[in-house]
């Protein structure tokens, strides 16, 4: 498949949303610097709604017409891209905003979702039936979908500003690590940070409960849909991959790194107890890579990718109590 | 006693270190809007060194001289403050800088100041006689002494640009509640937010452990020193008033409230466990300040000085687990 993905989205999308979003901390490690290696978190878990995913919701969303605008916008999710896509259309000034969630969503997260301004419909009795449902819903009112990643450019695009932030805050990182779920992020972040410095090493993190791009690539294989294996704490990162990234990430990536749940789980409780920040777990693959395999991980200055820090409070506090 | 520090030194200082330092995060609660109050926390704990310290210590280090750089800085601090003047000084390219801590200071302190390239330097059996020791040292060799907080505008300027930001930020922001130690951070901030907005409420905080600000206006005494009563987790706040403050912050604070210890242990809990950020007690006191009596700290769209996150990891996890 052809593509036309390129650094220029991103410079595009950052024209769009610098002014809506932080420009997150990139601060050392105290903890981790080893064998002439230092490692800097770039802290997405302090970006608003604590996720990355603003900037893609941003990033589409700031491209509608007037138009698109008065029809509204909707999206299917009960995580992070749902709560961003409310934010996003609050800030905006689009009204009509609505965040399709399956019927046994915690209400927790759909006061969340409706806290930044959204209305949340239910529909559906899992994510699958509450896509369809909510495609149906969507089309037949003329809203525009703003998707989680797949399939946009524009999402793609928010997301690699990420990249440009790194290499603007420390010119000399060698290496950016990403935790890779459908695969948005790091196809974003790789585009931008080679467009800088074409040596820039890419690395990719899954976890061991679904390594659904790990295995695209050994078997040669799309897989769109994949099945999670054992208990995760990385929700954001379960399912298929994007075939966009799929596609574009050939070309960028320097390694993807399996890493165990055990070891995630750690990491969460690193970086709550010593460096001070919390992470969700899908954030901590990239610290969990590091703790596993410093040498694969390579590089001198590295960057990790702390995606974001929704992570359920009792969750938070059984893995802080491991021994 | 007259003085003639103004807002104007707060905007000199943000232009001179704006660049520095993060502009941190002013996020709404999402658990603690109630009777049509709604509640912002100012992020400094995402700040470099997890603390607002480094905007004082990097406002006052701007203006030195070649000639004293070259000659070198030192402070006497083994907490925030002390990390921030190390860090400052290896961002500002001063190569030497000193850091004078009490001889009973724990290593995990001691490696953090010099983590950021200051040596530090251990001096007397307490903070008074590393205090008398140092400053003789410090004269000694011809260095810049950089205050914590008590006699410098310089300081209290840097500490002020928080407030700047926050006006930007959210131009409805009505309340700003600060907590208070000497009172460097809520003079800069009171300072510089009235400049903006006259009719602006600043509303201090201090720990029941240690209420001298409290009690220098009940009793019309300028305490420089006052006991500790109790266990307290704040220690940022412990210790008496600057005279600066005392005298300024007549002309601009709106109350200042007393917090119990209990409440601050609950506050630092809610922060970590629902809103998603590892704050330290003395910042917390702000929140503790609204869980006791929202109505006296009033005020529609209400902003917590969240002013560091640099809590001990034992006393964290003691913290989280109490009932």
């Amino acid at each position: 498949m052809a593509y036309n993905f390129t650094a220029k989205e991103v410079y595009e999308a950052y024209d769009r949303i610098r002014d809506y979003v932080y420009k997150t901390p990139l601060e050392e490690s105290l903890y981790l610097a080893k064998d002439g290696r230092r490692y800097f978190f770039k802290l997405e878990c302090a970006q608003t709604v604590k996720s990355f995913k603003i900037r893609g919701a941003l990033s589409k969303m700031t491209t509608l017409t007037e138009e698109e605008k008065q029809r509204g916008v909707a999206t299917i999710s009960s995580g992070n891209h749902g709560a961003s896509v409310s934010y996003a259309a609050r800030l905006l000034g689009i009204e009509k905003a609505v965040v399709i969630v399956p019927e046994t969503t915690p209400k927790a997260k759909i006061d969340k979702i409706e806290f930044y301004g959204a209305k949340a419909m239910l529909m559906g009795r899992n994510y699958d039936e509450a896509h369809a449902l909510g495609m149906e819903y969507i089309g037949k009112h003329g809203m525009t979908y703003i998707d989680a990643y797949y399939d946009d450019y524009k999402i793609y695009g928010g997301q690699g500003t990420i990249a440009l932030e790194i290499l603007e805050q420390n010119p000399e990182i060698d290496t950016i690590v990403v935790p890779i779920g459908g695969g948005g992020l790091i196809t974003g972040i790789a585009a931008a940070a080679k467009s800088i410095n074409p040596d820039i090493r890419i690395i990719g993190v899954q976890t061991e409960a679904c390594p659904a791009m790990i295995k695209s690539y050994e078997d040669n294989v799309f897989y769109d849909e994949y099945p999670v294996t054992g208990d995760t704490i990385c929700d954001s990162l379960v399912g298929g991959v994007g075939a966009l990234s799929y596609e574009i990430l050939k070309d960028y990536i320097t390694d993807i790194i399996e890493v165990k749940e055990s070891t995630i789980r750690k990491a969460v409780k690193h970086m709550i107890k010593e460096e001070k920040f919390i992470a969700e777990g899908g954030s901590c693959t990239t610290l969990a890579a590091v703790m596993d395999c410093p040498e694969r991980v390579g590089g001198k200055n590295v960057a990790l990718v702390i995606s974001g820090g929704n992570i359920d409070g009792e969750l938070m506090m059984e893995i802080l109590n491991e021994k």
